[in-house]
């Protein structure tokens, strides 16, 4: 493929590949800042989907997001499973903290409901497969949210390197951190191991371990990992994570994630023949600007602005009407959990740790 | 220190602490490519070194550089170890082969001669230790030819990480690839362990290691590595390795390297209240690029071309000139041996290997 003919259509959605009409009604499950800030604008956005119902507690809570967004129904987490609304709704959007996905998917799955679950899909992979479980036993969708491979400059990156655009990828370094405490408290939920599952690596790191897996198109094999906390608030969860994977193609990728440094976020592929770079493709808001060498070629690209997160709505309502698997489904978000108890043994031994 | 005021003088020479005139006279110890291209010009550019003796065998392979560089001394390596032209030269600059840098570096020190010897030492820490040695008894100055030290990016960064602008570094990511075939021919001596010391670890790798460990201004305490060859002509060295570091600070870096993958390099440092990203540090001609974010301040400079051979060429004649110690000494040299060593420990057992 010609270089140029990557960027001809940037934002071109190429998993859409029939006409579907309607929308599919969403019971969001959670309402914490990135459901606020992110994910209920864009499912106002979504042609194929819509919020009909919010779980909160207390209900009242959420009576301004409701007003916002004219959502009538507004209940909380007990009511919901036991039953609440049923009919008011088709799928769930969990975006609750990580150890309750299990409970709400499941749940939503015996109600013969599809389910969008963020990541990391549970907080072990013994708990991640009984949702993949429920929800293949009921005969629904099951998606991770890994919003990342709706985005354009992911998508356009697995494209470029299927099409060996840059050769055969070689090495692949990935940095994700965030100033957590900037804007969640010491007692944030995301700092208790057992609600959590884990740290960095769990809440950011997953971000390069899942777009690597999707723009390279295989999992790993191997993980060695280094963990590090300085303390308070940090003390029970990695604070800082670096972690090294070996791929099947013989590839390695160098990711980083901390919750304790500046906000910055980078993805850069080198390949035989080229190499890849996207700038902060990790952080809130992607700037869709990549530059890719092939050859002698040298290209910088700045797409248009798209939201990656209307994109996700987009695709998980696309993928229910149509019947269609999502790519980012159960099994790949269990891969990652099992890379992710991979790692935290590597930085409790010391040693390699091989994946099946 | 204010983030502008790094870079109001980017090209200052901040290890030039006294005045000093005249020049010291070079015997150059192997004529190949980088001799050619870089150090043979850059010397020539230099106020405080000049070429006055070339070794090369055969002597007349290298006529043309000795004419262009108006060389009278040219002689061949075993009539040079025995003390020919030894009026000629005051000291050596030692750019053949790694595993031969010894035996130079010795007999240059036996003849009371100053040592700049090619990164890496030799070989071997042991056998890197027996230049250190026989430089110490002859008390005669010794430094390890790691360019970067002098460039003005790779300065202004450690400035900056030492007055706390960015925060304290937490992650570091840093690659070095070059298609190594593009230039050498399969028989290269790089490509011979017993030659070499190892494969791209040794010859690209060990950029990010020095840069990292200077910018720091500490070394490691503990290393995982991978290393992986794809068969012939690299069957006997690493062609690809990564590494992950951690550090005394409690940093870690994550670093790759390649002899056959598209050329590439880049540096960068993320701290708990900023960054610096280096643009194609390694490589054969750094642009003097940098971009730092400073808590809500990003900067993005482009230095003066500054050529960082003739840096280091110049830094060497001001030390032997001046009795000054070089910061890139034998130690320096040594230190990134014993890393090396065991990553490639690491890469062979699947262990973290401690650095004491």
């Amino acid at each position: 493929m010609p270089l140029q003919d990557a960027f001809s259509n940037f934002t071109q959605r190429d998993w859409e590949h029939e006409a579907v009409e309607g929308a599919i009604r969403l019971a969001v499950v959670g309402v914490g800042g990135f459901a606020r800030q992110r994910a209920l604008p864009a499912i106002a956005d979504s042609t194929r989907c819509e919020t009909t119902v919010l779980v909160a507690s207390p209900p009242e809570s959420v009576s301004d997001v409701a007003e916002a967004y004219a959502v009538d129904a507004v209940v909380d987490y007990d009511p919901f499973l036991e039953g609440a609304c049923v009919d008011a709704y088709d799928a769930v959007y969990i975006a609750a903290p990580n150890a309750v996905h299990g409970q709400y998917a499941i749940a939503a799955a015996e109600f013969g409901k599809h389910v969008l679950c963020e990541k990391p899909l549970e907080t072990t992979v013994e708990r991640a497969r009984a949702i993949v479980d429920a929800c293949a036993d009921a005969g629904v969708t099951l998606m991770t949210a890994y919003r990342l491979q709706a985005e354009p400059t992911v998508r356009r990156t697995r494209e470029l390197v299927r099409d060996g655009v840059i050769g055969d990828v070689v090495q692949v370094h990935g940095g994700f951190s965030h100033p957590l405490l900037a804007e969640a408290d010491p007692d944030t939920w995301r700092l208790d191991p057992e609600t959590a599952g884990g740290g960095a690596l769990v809440d950011l790191g997953i971000y390069p371990l899942n777009t690597i897996r999707f723009a390279l198109e295989c999992d790993p094999i191997g993980v060695y990992a280094t963990t590090r906390s300085e303390g308070p608030p940090f003390a029970n969860v990695d604070e800082h994570v670096a972690i090294q994977l070996e791929y099947e193609t013989g590839a390695t990728a160098s990711c980083t994630a901390s919750f304790d440094a500046h906000a910055r976020s980078a993805l850069e592929l080198v390949g035989t023949d080229g190499m890849i770079d996207i700038e902060s493709p990790f952080g809130g808001v992607v700037p869709q600007e990549m530059v890719v060498e092939s050859g002698d070629v040298r290209m910088e690209y700045t797409g248009p602005r798209v939201d990656e997160v209307r994109e996700e709505f987009d695709y998980f309502g696309y993928c229910v009407l149509t019947g269609t698997d999502p790519e980012p489904d159960g099994e790949d978000g269990l891969i990652d959990l099992y890379t992710i108890e991979a790692a935290y043994e590597s930085a409790e031994t010391g040693r390699r740790i091989a994946l099946e």
